[in-house]
This record gives C-alpha cells, structure tokens and sequence, in this order.
C-alpha cells in the first residue's frame, strides 16, 4: 500500500533532496563544506526576506527557540509570549525554564491574539523587553498577524521574536520589511528537509542585545557561530548530509521562486479548506487559515484517534491529531512541504471513504469536486 | 577520482546505513517511530554496555556535552576536568560557560593525566562534586584510562562523566562495570552514520544530581527526554532520518559483535602506526594510542598543511589536520567507522608518494608492507 504523510512536519522529501543526502561524506572543515555552507546561508536569506545574519543549528526547532532566548534577554527580563495554541505555549514554557518573567497573551485555541491587546500590554508594562510570537501556530492551523505585530514592536523599541518553524517558505514572512528581529525556523516542514536543523536569522537590534544577555550558554552562543561562519565554518560538528539536502531544497524553492511558492500553498489550502467542507465537517479557525495545515473538527459522534487509526492502516495516510486540549477534538490535514494537490485528493477521498465507515453522513465525491473547483 | 575520508569523523557511511536513511518520512508520534527509538535504546544500551537510561538528542556531541553538565551542577559547584587536548579543554570551557568552578587538569598534549593525580586532587578537594573526562582525545589520538578513573571516583562518592563521541564502538568501554555515570556520544563517528544525534547514559546517582541541579534549562532537561521515551516518545521533533540510519548501523554492529569490532578497530590502528613508521615518520603519542584515530608529527621540513592540500587534490585523500597548538604540526589519520584496511593502504600509499614529492626521504613500499605485517 502506497502512504501518504500529511502531518505538519516531518513532511515528505522531494527525491532531488533525497539523492543529495546520499553524496558521499565530507569533512565540516573541508572547503567543500564552507561553499555548501555559504550558499544554505544565502539561500536562507532569500528565504527569511532579510539581509540580516543567519545562523545554522544542530537541533530541532525548540532547540532554535530556546537559543532565541538565552541570547537575548536575562533572568527577571519581563517578555510577553502570545500563546495561542501548543507552540506559543512552548514560548511560555521556555522563557520560565529561564527565569523570564513571562505575561502570556492567551486566546480561545481556534483564534489570533489581537494585536491591540499587545500594544495596549506593552504601554501598561514599559519595561518589557521583548515579544515572543509564532507565525502559523501548528497546533490550530492559524496564522497570526506578524506584519503588525513588526509595527507594534518597532514604535515601542521592543525586540520580536518569531517561530517560524511552521510557516518559513509556506506563509508570506517578510523579515526586513515587517521589522521581525529574531526569526526561527527548521528545516522538516516548508524546506522539505528532515527534521534536525534549525536556523535563525538575527538583526542588528537583536546583536546589541546579546551584548547585554545574562544567561549561561556555550552551545547556543550565537556570537560563537558567526565568528565560525565567517570562517566558513561551522563551530561544533554540523549535521552534514542534512545540509546537503537543505541546499538541494533551497535550490527548489529559488527556482520556483517565493512567491510562486506562497501561491501554490494558498492554493492547497484553499482546496482542502473546500474539501473538508464538502465532507460535512467544520473548521476549527474562524479565519486566518493557515497556508500550511488544516485543522478540522471531528464530528462529535466519531471518536477522532479511531479516525486516525482507519485512515493510516486502511488507507495509507497518515494525518496529525489534536494536541493537547485539542486531543481527540480535531484532526489536521499537513499541505505544507513537498505535497501535491493529488495528494490533497487522495487524502480527501481516504477521509471519505473512513468517515462513512465510521458512521458519518456525507454527500459522496462533494469532497473532491469542491477542492477541485477551489484549486483552479 | 575516487575519494577516501579517513577523519576522525565524520566518517564514511555504508551504504545499508545510507539506504536506510531513503526510506519515506514518517511522522515522530506514529507507533512506527516508537518501535524504532525503542530498538535503538536498546542497541545503544549494548554498545555502552549499561543498563543504564539513554536518551536521544537532536544535536552535536557538544550538545550533549552540555546537556551533561546543565543536568547534574549548579552554579558554583566544583568539578575536575582533564584536559590533555582539545576536547577536554571543551569541558573545561562549558563548564566555566555555566559558572562551575572548574579546575582543569592538564597534560602534554600527547599524554594521558595520571589517575593518581585526580585521586589527590580529590582528597584535598572534598567539595568537588564531578569529573569530566574524554575517552579518546581526539585531538591527540590518546585513549584516557576510565577504568581506574571509575574506581577512584566511586570510592569517592564524586560523579564521574565521559565524553566518548569520540571513542563508543571503537574503543573499550564498559560503562557499568567500569561505573561511569553519565557516558555521551554521537552518531558520526564509531556509529558510521552521519551527525546530527548525541546520546546520554545516566545512571541512578546522576539521576540524583538532577534532582538538586539548579541550571536553568529546557531543551536539553533529562527529565523530559525521559517522561517522553517511556511513552515512545521523543519530546521535540528528532532528526528521523539519521535515526533511521542509526537504527541499520547499531544492527550491523550487533551482528558482528561488540568485541570483535573493537578488535577490528585494534588491528586497523596498529596497521597504521606500523605504516606511519614506516613511513619514517614519528607517532605523536608516547603510548596510549587510541584504535579511532592516530596521530603523527608532520617531519620539520615539510608544511603540514601542504601535505594534507597534495593528499587531498592529487590523491583524493582526506586526513585531518591539528587543531589548536598542534595546527600544522600533526596530521591525523582517522580508522574509526566504516574504513577497511584496504583504505588504510591506499592512505599509506597516497602519503608516501605526497611525503616524496615534498622531499621527505623515505624507503618506497615500507609502509605498506609493515602495515600488511601488523594486520595479519
């Protein structure tokens, strides 16, 4: 049985990318690896929308967060975390593993936090010092407003800080332009890399803070890894054959271009958005759908896990549950990534097919008729 | 021209560790994945010889360096770390990153520190709560003695912590025989897959430590790793292809035998220091030659980094060099991971006829035949 992934990350590899992971093995302090390396680094910088520096960890996308934040601020530092879903909740969790003191902008798990609530919090708290926020957040396929938040942050001279990891190279992020000073991002979901790489981009504002840091670091110590890269080296030994595919992947996406890029994703979206509908089921978000993932509600006389279970071991694809208060609650849909719209519908006939054997009412084929109205 | 990479990692991949690593992506929650984390802990259990818990990274083996010490101290503890090359001197700087009070123990960088040393340092230092020590200094091809180390630190009460990124699958280790508390180790080098994953031994008094441990932390807290793995689970999103790759590697090592790979690796490492002298050349160490990786002086008339350029553009050939004070003045041959002795040979070979056209006198074909004497 053939499968189908379409998880918010890790998410399937083009065999371009697969191939170049399997070139032979380099030394990281070869001149071999400091071309790949400059090139991942320029790439990026097309990719983030900035001239700022980017540097290239050893670690999954947490791992980037948390170097963020050691970086950047020091114990008893105040920080707002908009945490509207798992992965702001992440933010928060950090920050007070650091000793930050952290006000957490909460919303319902399906919503965006108004920005005019985070201005109207950084006017009543003159001392906080920086904003932490996601651009999609995974865990309720919403996109928040990180164009305004840029604004925001800039007028009142505090520091933003992004979670790309969900979003980088799927959902418009303009760096520069919007002002964003610290973005994280990780190469298994828009890079179409696997997992194992995360990748910051860091602007001026955001190196004089790390002058004033107070936290204890060493692997995380951003000034470390751009004295290193402007060896052409890394510092600590880089996980290789992973570069070699994320250059391979960043090579795809400059081809095809940015913007065509964020195009065909809207697309996707749109179609399973559709789809999903035509299925007789609701979305979780009100709006600001997501461009990278689809989080749908499980009707509540079908016991979502089973869901789930039906359509990895009977049909092949494999979606993503809810997470944590959404467990059981929601299924999501991954169109981000190295996903084609024939495995939208392949996904979309499979839930078909699942839900009516579970019991669930439907009008057959609707599904795939409206994604495919919607993808013209 | 066919390439040879003898570096002490990373190291050549073979090509079932390398297939493996192509099969399609799967998601990090699935059961799938569960099954495999759960077969690589138990092989990585084998390989460190322990009963004791390990834990999976995303990160390089100096991730894992500092995951060891942001678990088990607080800020202004005392600990020993012996520093007899470069990755000691690591240790001694994370240490100092996290505010311990370190005090290094230092050596020629050709030697090994004298276990009786630690022991007195031990005794005049009753506050000092840990030792940190390398199992093959990398830098200096020196295997370091952990056996007696174990004994004087278990007598003690004082926790004893390897680095053995360099060193596990090559070079004996028998982690709870030898009681060593907390062993870290990489992917890249004995474990012949490419890097990106460290690992953690961590017996009941380093859990213990952790306990009382007030660092702040979060990517890299045990606890978690560990609440996470019980459910087959990893916290963060891993590197699921290296594991992938892992997983084939700690197969091949499983069936031929812990023992008799150390064995091999014994017999590679006294073929090339046979050949090295052969070569009229002079080892760097006095004794304690570690199997992973040998060093040797690069002779006074002849530009080390020269001879490493010839050896790899005209011969396609890839040593390593020194690093630090030994730049230039050591060339490393690597024979830890997927090397044979027939890559040893053609290394001798392609070292003979670089030493010649730089000058260096030397008797044709001594190398390899002494090489092949001390193989057999």
């Amino acid at each position: 049985m053939r499968k189908y992934l379409l998880i918010p990350g890790p998410t399937p590899i083009p065999s371009r990318v697969s191939r170049a992971m399997q070139k032979p093995m380099i030394g990281h302090r070869s001149p071999e690896y400091g071309e790949i390396l400059k090139r991942v680094v320029e790439n990026l910088k097309y990719l983030f929308q900035t001239q700022n520096d980017i540097l290239v960890f050893s670690s999954s996308g947490t791992g980037g967060m948390e170097a963020s934040i050691v970086n950047l601020l020091s114990p008893g530092d105040k920080a707002i975390a908009l945490a509207s879903g798992a992965f702001g909740e992440r933010f928060v969790k950090i920050l007070g593993s650091f000793g930050i003191e952290v006000i957490p902008l909460r919303c319902e798990w399906r919503e965006v936090i108004d920005s005019k609530l985070v201005a109207r919090e950084l006017d009543r708290n003159r001392d906080i010092r920086a904003v932490f926020a996601t651009l999609v957040e995974t865990s309720t396929g919403v996109v928040n407003d990180i164009r305004s938040l840029g604004k925001i942050c800039r007028e009142r001279k505090v520091l933003l800080v992004v979670d790309a990891v969900s979003g980088l190279g799927v959902e418009e992020l303009r760096t520069d332009d919007w002002g964003v000073d610290v973005v994280i991002s990780a190469s298994q979901k828009g890079l179409m890399t696997p997992p194992g790489l995360s990748f910051i981009s860091i602007n001026q504002r955001a190196w004089e803070a790390r002058e004033t840091s107070r936290i204890y670091r060493f692997y995380w110590d951003f000034k470390t890894y751009r004295e290193f890269l402007e060896k052409g080296q890394p510092p600590y030994t880089p996980p290789v054959s992973l570069v070699f595919g994320l250059d391979e992947a960043l090579k795809m996406i400059r081809e095809e271009g940015m913007e065509t890029v964020w195009e065909r994703y809207k697309r996707l979206a749109k179609a399973t958005r559709e789809g999903v509908k035509g299925l007789g089921l609701e979305l979780l978000a009100k709006g600001n759908f997501s461009n990278g993932v689809t989080a749908v509600k499980v009707p509540e006389n079908i016991d979502g896990s089973e869901l789930l279970k039906v359509l990895r071991e009977k049909y092949g694809v494999t979606l993503a549950g809810g997470q944590e208060r959404l467990k059981g609650k929601i299924i999501r849909i991954g169109h981000m990534g190295y996903i084609q719209f024939k495995d939208i519908l392949v996904a979309l006939e499979s839930l078909e097919k699942a839900l009516l054997s579970l019991g669930h009412r439907l009008k057959k084929g609707e599904a795939v008729k409206r994604a495919k109205e919607a993808y013209k």
